[in-house]
């Protein structure tokens, strides 16, 4: 043992934050505790232990009463086990051409969901009932794969929201068609905390059937879950997730993080996940307002943005170059290196101190360019 | 916060441990210390990251310098994907019936995998050249699935053990028939502390092609590998991790586990996988000793086992209604409830006081039988 | 147009015949011309047309009056499709190990259809309630793929024959635990005439829910259905042939032939399918009273019986050398080389001249032998 | 048997042709000839009969030495089962998003093949280097599917054509980076009567390197075939035809059909295969030209054509109502309803006094309109 108490050195320079993703960020020091709390003796594996049976009254309290919880590993698990479990073998989803789903899963959802996916392209990221009604055709013709879900994604792979009302259109749309309403909510907490509403307002109460809980972008170690919502729009869960080789054999630690995320804070205050999400909102708030101030006076030239922010998400365009000189101080993604746009994600632990920071950084680069 | 320092409290009992599963044990606090000191700051996501890079180092210096190491969720996981990377599309693999994969994993190697098993009965849970040969033909036909790959257990599920020449034996009976060798390891500590070699011995020196190392079950989290030996014997792992829905995104605490649990304790003396493994394989002799001694003193009348203690696993046969009445002090499983077959596990946090209760109460409920 | 009035010669010497395989004969006469009346004109492609229509009344004269019947292109796609059609995605069926589904489909049920199969050993290739049990089990568990289907094939794969009481207690046995009966019907013909009961004794009136109807090894050019008994035991069909890739475009070819096979003869008799079926055993039986008449005059040396001859075909052993010198005169198969096993099939267009010509080649190899 | 000779009456009437689909009509009358002469007596199953030999000389006089050719049932078989074989398990294809596979095979190629497909808009049905372009990238990142085949269809499925310059340069693109070119030859005859070269100059000697060779809409019973062109692009396709159920038994039935097609006439002149696409063709210009003529007079209010009529189909667009009132009198489908959009296709059987009976009718139905 160290001086400082601790038994193992760390790898890495803890003091380095940017703004490439919200999963770059580590785990919240309230998850380690639960963690360890967690920890100690022994509990059945696979979901029977006390943290899981807690988690489900936790979700209820969120959610509602009928819903149903499967933790599973991760956020890809996570929608390809839920789809998987809303459709027969014939079954195709309609989602936006930028959906995780599509861009970001390695075709996970066609090769082990065998889901045929139909996409529209949405500027925006967000679907509407016009959009749906692209690929929303063709039921009972056997050679076109059926559409029988509609996956949407809150907030967006653009960082942008969707209200309540809107996706209570969608959902009257999808179900008015038959078809079932999944939703992505790899960022679910900072779409609650940006619309100030309970993160049922639009989902259980916006028709939303089944959805993907994220909590590894909110500030967990790993953890996500499916939550269903409709009873009736999901089937065999329990099978699929484990044959999708998503269900961890020590889940009480996987429950244990989703607890802690969701429940009321000890001082009856808000819960980990809406502070959380609160702050990170905020701070890319601050890098866009911040931004928009020097545009103002002129000491942004070059600068625009590509999209509103909405909740944790920047996406700005810059000129040639400066993209990469700034990414020798901080770490971010090209979003479409062909038109200099980029995208800066803010996370739990992003600071004040971080954004003025990379905002003097910004204005020096382009100063320079 | 509260009085002990903690701000969350324990949802279980933590005094409760059984004999159920070495799964149903927690987390090592080494482990719990590794993953705090991997927190902090921001750690490029996906596997970039500095703990990645380093636990290469680490498995190199167990398993030699080929080596290439795949951090993956969970065992199924890690055999699945594994198997996928060794085999074309109408590959085939030849393992005993009751192999994990064939058994405990839902039917994932068929329909995730789309892999084909072939599988042979083995009363103790191990392949020999003579049983492989009973599905080792038909190469070339194209109605019968291709056996590319004999898959082997160590320990086995039936809590025994290969030694490195019997695998040896294996390896060169396969490659002489174009086949590769897989290694489930979900256990493979306790089988190299039972058999007090290195890791290798038994692995890459004995032929071994592709590997899962199992961490959960020996005090992780969570956490398995996909080891490659062999490189030309896995292709793709790469992509097949993402897309088969293995991928952590903060894969730093996947391998800071996998680190701590691996690399040389810091006074020099046996790593952590090695303490616990050994510790498990103890707790096991000693269960089987002192009931073994029962038997001769005629204090257990019907207690008989069914397969012999080579590591962490008791396998024994009790008179009828026993188990169900012992079974309301400590969990375990049966393993075959038509001949009383049960079987006992032990894990990193057995002790010995455990063991005693464990005999005592074995002895009680024998004499109440 | 050459002398003889065909524009083609044949590239294959039309007088050579063997005992490989049921398969190995062409198209009946009868089929070839219903083709032919089935050509000219356009007919709507994909199954809406006049044919395939008329076929559902056939079927349905067979079967009762509930029959869904779905041509497909052969065998494996007839069983895997329709196996799907009765199945989640977490199912699993039992079968003997015998089974074509396990050991002749290149592993297409696993792979395409992403279905467990659980096997049993069935010396004769039949299944009894009892083998069922072996592997009926589980239900609920969700690391056990789930036994939700069993399949049967008759005549097996063996050449034995189920009589309908077996084929009902099977059916009750499988119903009784919640699942399902498939029958393969590769050889459902045979079947039949070796019974001597209609086909709905053996099927619909015994409990079978799906069946795949063979046409190819009775006389068809190709052409199978799956065939849907109990309306509840199966959906989805339409969706799953299509993307299973076994729909045909030209269906009124396929659904001709099958018309031919199966509609009564013009002047009241039997139908083909039958003649042919009868026919087919018939030369088996004789080929095998003919042997055993060799055996008791002591001019079969070393000739022995492997199964009982109870459709078209016979199972057979021989002394070492023998198979081979014989297939030097005529086709057929080893069927367990190490054990000088042999199958001799019989097909429509065998004839009692073949039949005789091939008893005198084993007679006079055998002397050789 | 009837007066005329025939045994078997036909179920519909022959008199009846429309524009609905090449695959609507029959077989033609040499095809029959060819099934004749192929039947009678045993030849090996599963392709090693004395048609699949031949089959394979006479692509090779078609498309060079180094062809492999694999018969398969049908359209959506060649495609799903040619594409698997050029790809490992984390490739991804990029079509045109009207592409056969994309739009009609209800989505075979993601559930059985588990390919991903990306794809782009393409206004005429034509891939150009610079649409590839649009998806061809992100190699190397294990998020994104990776597109490693282009595939093409000749003729589109809007009736377009590809010049072998197009077809060379989309080579040379796909080539460049490292990513192979398929064919969806489907209609691959008529390309080549529009074109006036033989097959191999837009497919071997243009950079093809498997394509699906199509026979059905040509005047086969059924029939495709997965022509290797280039060896090294393809892996496996012996277990692949049988693992996914396109492996006829009785295989020389299809390489019959496939030889009659495709050998040169017996008096010199030209195949089957050009013969019955260049009528095909010519029906369809004399019908663009007969309309075209019925506009210049003026005759034909509201007509207009949405494609170029380049082989044997015309994309037209008609005023509302017109096409349901006119396919009372012969079948067509719509492309795009809501846009008046109307699909007429020719095949072998088409006749002049069909054309211009139905261009009567057009004139007839638009007068009225």
């Amino acid at each position: 043992m160290r001086e400082d108490g601790s038994v193992t050195d760390s790898l890495h320079d803890t003091s380095i934050r940017g703004f490439a993703s919200d999963n770059y960020s580590g785990v919240h020091p309230e998850i380690l505790d639960a963690l360890a709390a967690a920890n100690g003796g022994h509990q059945i594996a696979y979901g029977e232990d006390d943290y899981t049976r807690r988690l489900h009254e936790v979700f209820a309290d969120h959610f509602g009463r009928d819903v149903a919880v499967f933790p599973v590993f991760n956020g890809t698990g996570a929608n390809v086990v839920g789809l998987q479990s809303m459709l027969p073998r014939w079954g195709a989803v309609i989602s936006a051409s930028t959906a995780h789903i599509n861009s970001d899963e390695g075709g996970a959802p066609e090769r082990v969901g065998g889901i045929k996916l139909l996409t529209v392209d949405a500027p925006d990221g967000k679907l509407t009932p016009d959009l749906i009604d692209r690929e929303a055709w063709g039921w009972g013709d056997e050679h076109r794969a059926q559409p029988l879900v509609v996956s949407i994604t809150q907030t967006t792979e653009l960082g942008t929201l969707y209200t309540p009302e809107e996706i209570r259109a969608i959902a009257d749309h999808a179900h008015g068609h038959g078809m079932k309403l999944h939703l992505d909510g790899a960022r679910i907490a900072n779409a609650a905390a940006a619309l100030g509403v309970p993160l049922r307002a639009f989902t259980a109460d916006a028709g939303v059937d089944v959805l993907s809980f994220g909590g590894t972008k909110n500030g967990l170690m790993f953890g996500e879950a499916i939550v269903v919502l409709e009873p009736s729009a999901s089937e065999g869960l329990v099978y699929l997730r484990k044959l999708n080789m998503q269900l961890a054999s020590k889940m009480r630690f996987g429950a244990a993080q989703l607890i802690a995320l969701l429940e009321p804070a000890a001082d009856g205050g808000d819960g980990l996940w809406l502070r959380s999400a609160t702050h990170a909102n905020a701070m890319a708030a601050r890098l866009r307002t911040s931004l928009e101030a020097l545009i103002a006076a002129g000491e942004a030239p070059g600068l625009g943005f590509s999209q509103p922010t909405q909740a944790n998400a920047v996406f700005a365009t810059l000129p040639a170059g400066v993209p990469d000189r700034l990414r020798e101080r901080f770490r971010f993604y090209d979003w479409d290196a062909a038109k200099g746009e980029v995208r800066w994600m803010c996370s739990f632990d992003t600071t004040e101190d971080d954004i003025d920071a990379f905002v003097a950084a910004i204005r020096e680069e382009l100063a320079r360019a």
